[in-house]
C-alpha cells in the first residue's frame, strides 16, 4: 500500500529544516530505523555530503538515522533495501536528470507502490506527480523527459505563491503559469503552498497542513480546497 | 552584419505594450515597411492571431506593418523573405518547442546572421543566447532541446528581478538560480532588469536604457554594469 507525503517545502518561514512537519514524521516513519535520503535536487549545488548531513542533523531529533544513496555502491540495491525513502529539495531538474543518468526511475516506483514509506519535499514533491512540468525551477540542467513518477493523478506545483496585488513586476504569475500549462496538458494541478502537503495512503490522498490549496482543472476555474479534503477524486 | 534588440520585456510598468522602446525602433527599423512576427510564445496561451493583432496596433503607432508567421503557407520562405524579424514573449518552452516543430531553427539563425533586423523580448530574448536553461519560465511543455541561436556568447536572463528582503516565501531567488545554473554550465549569463536591453551591432553588444545589469560569470561575484558598457568580450 502506497504511503506518502508530499511536502509543498521542507522549510517554513521562522522555523528549522523540516521542524513544522515532525511531528508527523514520528507517526509516518514509527517502525522505520533508517531513512535512505537521495540528495540528488542539490540546493544552491551544495554536494550530495552537505546535504545529507544537514538532513540527518534533522532527523537526529527524531532519532531516525539517515543515509545517502550516493555514500552506497549499487543506488538501486540501496532503493530495493530502503526502510523509507526522502527525496528533498533544490533543482527539481537535476533531481530528475540525476534520477535519470542512474537508471532508478523504475525501482524507485517499484519500492513506492510496494510500500516503501516516501517523504519529498518541493522537488521531491514535483516528481510524484505525472510530470514536472509545473515546476517553478530553473532549467539548468536538461533531462531526457519531463515524465516522472505518477504517485497520483495529477501534477504538483509547490511553493504555491498566491498573485501580490502590489507588485510592479510584469512577470506572469503562478496561477497564469499554471492556466497556460492547461493550454498544452490535461491533467490537473495542485497549488501547494508552504506549510501544506499530501497525504497518500493506498488509494486515499489527502491535503493536511493548516490552510487551503487551489486547485487547477482544464477548462474550470481555479478553487480552493480546505485541509482534510479527500483529492483522490482528482485526475 | 547582426542587427539585433534584445529587451528584457514587451512592457514596462506603467506603459503600453513596446511603448518604451519605440523611440529606438524607428530607428532600428528604419528602412523597414513590414515586419514579420513569430507569436509562437503565445504568452497566456492566446491565439496565433489575437497575439499578432496586439503587435500590429503597437506598430501602428511608427508606421509598420505587422504579418504574423502563421499567416504563410511556407514560414521558411517568410523567414527568407522577411525584411525585420519581431519575436515576442510568452513562454520560452512553448516557442522554443515551436521553432524546432516546424524545422525553423536554422533559418532564422541564417537570416540574422545575414544582417536581417531582429527584435526580441522576453523569450523572444531568451532564444538569443545559447541556450534556454536561464528562462524563468514555467517548462509547461518538453522541447527537443534547450539549444537555441547563440547570436551573443552567453545566456540572457529576462526580467532580472533583485532579491526582496522583506520576503518570508522560501523559494530561491534568482541570484541563487543563476549561481545554481553555473554549478553545471560555463557561460556567462546576463540579468537583464525590465526597461533594459541589448543592442548587438555585429560584434558589438551593448546595454541600452536606463539601469545596470547584473552580470553572472561562473566563479565570480555577481556584479553590475552601466548602460552604453560594451559587452562583447563576455564569453
Amino acid at each position: 500500500m502506497k504511503k506518502i507525503i508530499i511536502a509543498s517545502t521542507s522549510t517554513v518561514y521562522g522555523s528549522d529544516f523540516l521542524e513544522y512537519l515532525l511531528e508527523d514524521l514520528i507517526i509516518f516513519f514509527k517502525s522505520v530505523e533508517t531513512i535512505l535520503f537521495i540528495p540528488y535536487a542539490k540546493p544552491g549545488g551544495i554536494s550530495h555530503d552537505e546535504y545529507t548531513k544537514k538532513v540527518s542533523n534533522a532527523f537526529l531529533k527524531i532519532d531516525k538515522m539517515v543515509k545517502g544513496i550516493h555514500e552506497f555502491e549499487d543506488p538501486k540495491l540501496a532503493i530495493k533495501n530502503a526502510e523509507a525513502i526522502f527525496v528533498g529539495g533544490g533543482n527539481t531538474f537535476v533531481l530528475l536528470n540525476q534520477l535519470y543518468k542512474n537508471n532508478l526511475i523504475d525501482d524507485l516506483k517499484t519500492s513506492v507502490l510496494g510500500g516503501t514509506p516516501y517523504l519529498g519535499t518541493s522537488a521531491g514533491s514535483n516528481i510524484c506527480g505525472l510530470t514536472i512540468n509545473t515546476t517553478n525551477d530553473m532549467p539548468i540542467v536538461y533531462p531526457p523527459s519531463f515524465k516522472t513518477f505518477g504517485f497520483v493523478p495529477f501534477n504538483i506545483n509547490p511553493h504555491y505563491l498566491d498573485p501580490d496585488p502590489t507588485s510592479k513586476h510584469m512577470g506572469e504569475t503562478r496561477e497564469t503559469r499554471i492556466m497556460e500549462f492547461h493550454k498544452f496538458n490535461t491533467q490537473p494541478v495542485i497549488g501547494l503552498r508552504e506549510g501544506s502537503w499530501l497525504a497518500v495512503n493506498g488509494n486515499s490522498i489527502t491535503l493536511k497542513g493548516r490552510i487551503t490549496a487551489r486547485i487547477f482543472e482544464q477548462g474550470k476555474s481555479p478553487y480552493e480546497v480546505s485541509p482534510e479534503t479527500e483529492l483522490n477524486t482528482l485526475n
